[in-house]
């Protein structure tokens, strides 16, 4: 495959961005353009009237995804090629089987692995309905994990918290920071509370110190930890042990952790909250989004669509992040979850033949819901010399059905005037005489709407995003899939947590001498 | 005062920007510049030697500090002269006194609108005081406001949550979104809960109709709205009203949303929380650090200096982002209350003669807490293509007092491992013949170090942050303290509300044509 920065397409796009299309211009953001521009499947529309894309340019995006040949990349990695490596160096070299996970509600997969490792799947859903069947004494939940085994399950649980059973309350206690745990530990009846460790290689710093941590506070009360931890992990990694947990549950080398949000990573806390049958609404969910990626022309393709706008304002305009605006107060940790699955992904310097990339790689992601945020740093997105493209979304009914009638409109409505309302200003922006009131525009957006936050439509909205990263990540050939650059900072915490070690035995700190240094700058704070 | 591209040290700035200093370099960082690059005042240590300047370029930023007279302008702002203003331009033409809401603790101020400002705060303090002693019967408290009546406040509350008092909880009522009222309406003993309405003009739409819905669940629960509600707003503010709250406590023009985190806007809640004692030790801080901003030296100014860095990263190396990554689990939320403190102070383009600013100003601020972000976006901040400047920030001990040994030491150290391992990692990075292994370095980074965070460092920290926005904004000559960027919005939401009704009642959506092409393509949804 062609390097990214010698595609044809990608030749033209560098043209066209020397003239932008111009969305403040007097008849360029128009009622037809709005009609005209969107992409509807699976109960979602996409508008994207409101990006600064041109017919030629969008020709152009769409051109380049065919050049990088993206649905052929897409399917490959459902079907179960191994392609989290990089040519030529010692890499992971592992098939990318997430979609896997949730790939059991049709039965037209036929491809070995895949078909694998979906009915390795399934028959950890049947232990987990057996589980909790059999396991109803429990009414809280503490998830105790890191990053993917954090992050994904968290935003989900938080997101469709509206659907929880009666008397079900699901924590996450990650951090390291002993604060953490403390603060989750203060409320907690121990007696009624499942602890779920969870780490595919049983060796994470983080969450082994956790579980101490947490077997001490059983302890203390009066309780024997086994009849309290699950295990969530590989098989046969050192927390496959039936002497220390009621049960395991089991992930596979194929799942990343940030996309792990659909294997039992994900989903018993989540089958723990809103029960199985609505667990397997959100992999229903994400399941058919997946088919959607994987088959739907470029051109009707929503994550495709999405990615390639994503490189037209990083790689083409030069915006340097991208700020996620759910309008949507439930999904208030999704963009935490986004941040994760996109940065870790395409945060990347070498493509996958070993070469340092010549252009950018992914984005920095950001966000916050609305219409909070147009109170917070909407000022510097409609003001600020940074331009940021915002993903907006937006649903027509609220999960809870409960609402307010004020002044003629219930606050849905209100919600939703406000999401419209910004992607029409950050298109257009305003001129005027005062230049304090001067807005410039020309601010891309698309806003994503549907119905209703369901379970089904949140696994969808999670597959939507995933498939968005494979898709860039297909484009700019890097591998999305392995995440080297966390390693440096593990081996030196090591070295820094023996020196602390040596510190409290008086003993020399090493030949670390960087870490010695931070350690006695501080030693006068103990 | 001369245009920031015209000053002598940004010249001298841009010239040493061609080869700034390369912390990846063999040699570079060492233990002594790690101990010679440091700042203590209050209890607080900033570790800078990882941020990329030499002796040489620190000298020309301290001198961009000199030539725009920085301290002068902050001790004006603290002495109530009149500075949230554009010259030429009709704008707000008001003093900037948050300093003043904390400032009673020593009886040095003399200069009048101060002073008066102070007073009048500490008579809101008495008043505070007096309804804290004779409404006891409360057990929750829901704050409803939006920006800064809802971001600084909550994330002070979740910051000291360890220290609340026994059955006293705080929740936080923003968005306008129906499901973020019924999310905490459902666990909620309405007759033992006290809602704060928020709203310095009274005329918040969201915070209005937030009322609203709050009001009505009241009634349901068979209770009188005015036994549970007190306004926070203007003093002769349409909420300014003895009918309808049981008390009103008062706010002024000269505290921006964004800094009302130490005027009644946050210490109801937080005092409600943690105790009035308590929370005047987070004022007692603040104020500690108001004087230090004021008159420390230039170079052992830790606002100051954390200010220059950030405009040597952002105007010189041109890096558009910041990341804040507090080391304490406590501090989650703080990185979203720096994002409309700085963004919405900062994120300007035109300077206060109304002239188009010709540089950056305010960059994009986000963050999570460390460890979690180790496992998330750091393979993007070591090894993308965008590199992020970090804010780091730990403490030697925890909150709780609680804390697990395992594998020879506690929790605690192992989060300042990470802290400190991070720190290094990120500037020097590491060579490798395995091209996936290879880190560029070169990550500026700093360290704000302490050894708890108690209330007093939690005020502290709180107004290091605002003088490190309103130091950038001095140095850049443009009014941190206006928020025209936020209007445009408004304005076409209100219309788009007005259609949302029309078209309820079958009546022609009117001439906002692209709010109604909006509206037409969502109508199925409905």
């Amino acid at each position: 495959m062609a390097r990214f920065n010698e595609l044809p397409a990608v030749e033209k796009l560098h043209a066209l961005a020397e003239h932008p299309l111009d969305l403040s211009k007097e008849g360029v953001l128009t009622p037809e353009r709005i009609k005209k521009m969107q992409c509807e499947a699976l109960g979602f529309k996409l508008f994207y009237g409101t990006q600064r894309v041109s017919e030629e340019c969008l020709e152009a995006l769409l051109e380049l995804a065919k050049e990088c040949d993206v649905l052929k990349k897409n399917q490959a990695m459902q079907a179960g090629e191994v392609i989290n490596k990089i040519e030529g160096c010692e890499s992971e070299n592992r098939m990318v089987l997430h979609t896997a996970m949730r790939d059991f509600f049709e039965d037209k997969n036929t491809n070995k692995p895949a078909k694998e490792a979906a009915d390795l799947a399934w028959a950890e859903i049947e232990k987990l309905k057996g589980f909790l069947k059999s396991n109803t004494k429990f009414t809280d939940f503490v998830q105790v994990g890191i990053g993917g085994s954090d992050l994904g399950p968290e935003a989900i649980c938080v997101a469709l918290k509206a659907y929880e059973q009666p008397n079900r309350r699901v924590h996450f206690l990650s951090n390291v920071d002993p604060d953490d745990g403390a603060r989750i530990f203060k409320d907690l009846d121990f007696s009624k509370t499942l602890f779920a460790m969870v780490s595919k290689s049983g060796g994470t710093l983080e969450t082994l110190t956790n579980q101490e941590y947490v077997k001490e506070q059983i302890k203390k009360a009066g309780l024997d930890p086994k009849d309290h931890m699950i295990a969530i992990t590989g098989k046969g990694s050192p927390m496959d042990d039936p002497q220390h947990y009621i049960e395991s549950f089991y992930i596979w080398d194929y799942i990343g952790g940030r996309y792990s949000a659909t294997s039992m990573v994900g989903i018993v806390s989540l089958a723990f909250s809103i029960g199985i049958d609505k667990a397997l609404e959100y992999l229903r969910g994400a399941s058919a989004m997946d088919k959607h990626a994987m088959t739907a022309a470029i051109d009707k393709n929503l994550p495709l669509l999405t990615a390639l706008f994503g490189i037209w304002n990083h790689n083409f305009l030069e915006l340097p992040t991208v700020a996620v605006i759910p309008y949507s107060q439930a999904l208030a940790r999704f963009p935490a979850h986004l941040q994760q699955l996109d940065m870790e992904s395409n945060g990347k310097r070498i493509d996958k033949t070993g070469e340092p990339v010549d252009f950018n790689t992914g984005p920095i992601i950001w966000g916050e819901p609305g219409t909070n945020g147009q109170h917070s740093f909407y000022q510097s997105i409609h003001q600020g010399t940074t331009p940021v493209p915002l993903e907006m979304m937006g649903f027509s009914q609220g999960q809870y059905g409960l609402d307010v009638r004020y002044e003629g409109t219930c606050s849905q409505k209100k919600l939703l005037s406000n999401l419209f309302a910004q992607s029409i200003a950050l298109a257009t922006g305003q001129k005027h005489k005062n230049p304090n009131k001067v807005f410039l525009g020309n601010r891309p957006n698309s806003v994503l709407f549907a119905k209703q936050l369901t379970p089904y439509m949140m696994g969808a909205l999670l597959s939507y995003y995933e498939h968005k990263v494979d898709f860039q990540g297909f484009i700019w050939n890097i591998n999305s899939f392995d995440q080297e650059g966390v390693q440096l900072g593990k081996v030196l915490a090591l070295k820094i947590i023996n020196q602390f070690k040596a510190q409290d035995e008086n003993k020399p700190l090493g030949d670390f001498v960087l870490g010695a240094a931070y350690l006695n700058e501080i030693k006068s704070f103990f």
